[in-house]
Order: C-alpha cells, then sequence, then structure tokens
C-alpha cells in the first residue's frame, strides 16, 4: 500500500463527500496502522456551557476510522460503518478536537478499530473513546 | 411525573441548546416509557447517494433518548450521554428519520434505553438501532 | 426456511458445542425472528449475594443470538459473534435466566439481534440487554 | 492508593468470589492504571476446534476491569459492571488468555476501561477487544 498524506486524504474526502470540510474536519495526521482526524474549534456549533457536542465527536471517531480503512483498502470509498460504541469521558471545551484510530484487524470483511478523543494539547485527558467495525464493500 | 407533550419539550430543548431546531431536529412524541425524535429531510445534508448521515442519525438516537430522560426526571437538562452503541442496518434515505426510544431502566444515577431508528413509513424495515446509558447529574 | 423446534435446537447444539447443556443452557422457544435461550437456575454457578454472574447472562445472550442464526441460515454453524454489546440494568436473582433475541436484519454477511435478559416471571422488570452482530461465514 | 500486588488480588478475589480460581482466571500484573488477567488454557473448557469460547473471553475481559477498579477504589467490592462491549477479532487458540484492561477515566461514579486480549507470546495479533462501564458503588 503505497503511503498517504493527510492533503491527499483531504482531497479525496471534499470530493467523495463534499459537506465534510464544511463542517470542520480534516485529516491531520494518517500512517501504517493509524490515522487521526481534527475538528477545528468552531463556537457556532457548541453547546451551551461552550461544550463540543456528542454527534461532533461521533462524526469525528467516525470519520478517523474511515481515514483508517484507507490505510487498508486505498483512496476508495469501499468501507461503511457497521456499528460504534462511543464513550464520553469527560466534558469536551477549550480547542480543536483530536481523534486518533488505531487499527485492531482488517478482515476481508470487516476492519476493526478503536480511537481516543482528546482536546488539543491535553492527550493525557481523553474526552471520548470509541471502537468501531466497518464493513468492506464487496 | 405530569405528562409532556412535543410541542413542550420542542419549547424547552430550543431554549437550552438553541441549534437543535436548526439541524432539523423535533420531538414527534412522548409518553410513560418511550419518546421518539423527527429529523426533518433535508436534501442539502445528505451524503452521496442520498443517504443520510451516520451522525445525523446519531444525533437522533442520542436526542431521542435526552427526551426519554425527560419522562423520568421532568423538564430539565440533568442528565448527560454517558455512552451510546449505534449498529448501522440498512442505508438510510428517502424521507424524514423517525428514532423512537424505550426505556429499560431509570436508576437513580444511570437512565438505560433503546432506540430503533427508520425512515417515516418504513417502521418495519429499521435502519439503525441503539443502545444508551445516560448518566444522571447529582 | 422450514420451522424448528427447541428440542432439535437443543440436539444440535449438543452434537456442535457438547459443553452448552453441562452449562445448563438450553433452547425454550424459536420462531420466525426470534429466539429464547434458557439458563436453569444453579446454586452452585451462583455469585456472592445469589446473584447470576455477567459471564453467565452474556452466554445466555450470546447463545441467544446463535439460534436467531439458526431461523435464517438454518440449522449450521455457520455464523460467529463478530461483536456484543451487554448493559447490566438490575440484579438477576431467583430463578432461571430467560434471553429472548429479537432479529433486527439478516443481511448476506452479518445478521444483527437484540436480546432481553430477565429472570422467570418477572419479564417486566429485564436484568440485562444486549445488541449483537453475527459473522456470517463465507 | 499503596500498590497491591497480584498475589494480594488473587487472595482477595478468592475471598469475595470463591468460584473464580476454578474457573481458571488469575491476576496476572496489576499497576497504576493497568491490569492483567490470565486465564491457564483448558482443554476440557474448550469449543470445537480447540476455540477459546466467547463467555471465557468476556469473563477474562469483565475480571481485568474488576482488577482495575481496585486500583483506583483498593482491594473492595465497590464497582460492578454497567456495560461492557465486545469486538472479536481472531480465532483464539493455543494457549493462555490475557486480557490486559488499561484505565480510561475514574470518576465518582463511574470508571471507565478498555481491555486488550490476546494468546499469550502473541500480543501483536490480539483476539478481542472491549471497553467497559463500572458503576461505583455509593
Amino acid at each position: 500500500m503505497p503511503e498517504l498524506t493527510p492533503a491527499e486524504v483531504d482531497e479525496f474526502v471534499a470530493r467523495v463527500y463534499p459537506a465534510t470540510p464544511g463542517l470542520g474536519y480534516r485529516c491531520d495526521a494518517i500512517g501504517p496502522g493509524f490515522a487521526v482526524a481534527r475538528w477545528s474549534h468552531d463556537p457556532r456549533a457548541l453547546r451551551p456551557g461552550e461544550l463540543i457536542s456528542g454527534p461532533t465527536q461521533f462524526g469525528a471517531a467516525d470519520l478517523a476510522l474511515w481515514y483508517l480503512s484507507f490505510t487498508v483498502l486505498g483512496l476508495a470509498p469501499m468501507a461503511v460503518t457497521s456499528d460504534l460504541h462511543i464513550s464520553f469521558l469527560r466534558p469536551a471545551r477549550g480547542g480543536d478536537l483530536l481523534a486518533r484510530a488505531e487499527l485492531l484487524r482488517a478482515g476481508k470483511t470487516r476492519i476493526t478499530g478503536r480511537v481516543l478523543l482528546w482536546i488539543d494539547g491535553a492527550e493525557d485527558r481523553p474526552v471520548a473513546h470509541a471502537t468501531g467495525n466497518y464493513a468492506v464493500l464487496g
């Protein structure tokens, strides 16, 4: 598998899911067995208390897992979320949100990964953790 | 617990989470042990293939569970999502999205429910299923 | 798909997984879109406080989902647990444990169901709820 | 919190849950933010194909998370499983099963951890991954 750059991932996603950049997401890093999504802090999208919402965090975890599928399948829309479990750990506020997906297993029909989410600069205090399965399209 | 109406729920949510109506969500029904959220079909928010996105479905499930907490705790922001597991079952497209949350247990510190999601008119073909725990604030 | 009886399911499971009957599990009911596993109350297997353990409940949920796969695929070991999410709702004690699995979707590569667990005679007070995906072997 | 040793954990668990050692589980390691459970390979408990069963893996993950609660709350039965999500990644066979729990967050009412499971000697090829929440008793 040739190595991908975050810019290549962003360009591909903007083409396939044109709404993604406007929602504030982009690829921050990608490499063998991992991928990081970044949500740029946007005061207009916050919940009261300046909290980053659950759906925004879910979206970041889901996107990081989708990036992760590219490290296995190449840059193609060949995987769809099958199921995702997310645990919210702490209030999420104060900066960009980062979601780092780590590959647990790549099978023929299913890719499984786990995702840690934190506010930029506070990696030691994760705000959420997710586990997800992606189905590989035939 | 006095009975709530969808209009009362919508008014409360618009006050506490002002962004919610703009995202297309509202309360469709609520009663003892259940609550239904509706996402009004919006072509601008769809994924390619006219699919309702995973985060939109997650948002509907999460909101339905939050409505459900009102049936237990009254109309107050006293519960926050602790964790949510969602399984996507079928492509979601073609109309409004409905998410019906059903109470499994209301404890002192935790409310647990499950949610079935379908496209309006096709309740027999659910597009997703979720289970969630809400933490009750002290 | 020809209809199955609980006795046929038990006979098949005893042949394929010979340890199952000795663990106290059997099929209680099976039909289109559902299957029920029963764990016969066994004082020797209880936790202190006479509680039915988490792994025993997990085993019942997992088995009920496996029975459910027979309603789709026939009586054959053609499905394996891919992932399972279980929420414990109340202390489980006082009688046989029942686990009723309900089909959410049967796809070509994946079967999804949800399971409600209760103590025999107290169906209105579930002790646990699970959601599971089974992978269909190729 | 004074440091615990695996022997102290095993002695405590044997007193509180006397059935645990007979099921083949023991504490392999414990320290700040982590705990490891070991299931000693037992041919009599295997599934056909010499596979370690799902419930045995669930039991190991659950126990490792319980050990983890001791690193936060001390050696006392003060936490109970609230929910657990387990993804099976590969066939589990050929040796002892190890389950390493890692702390994600310790709150006042809830402890969250994730668990990686593998066959002794093959840590780079995990057989399962779990995430769990424990409720802290008041």
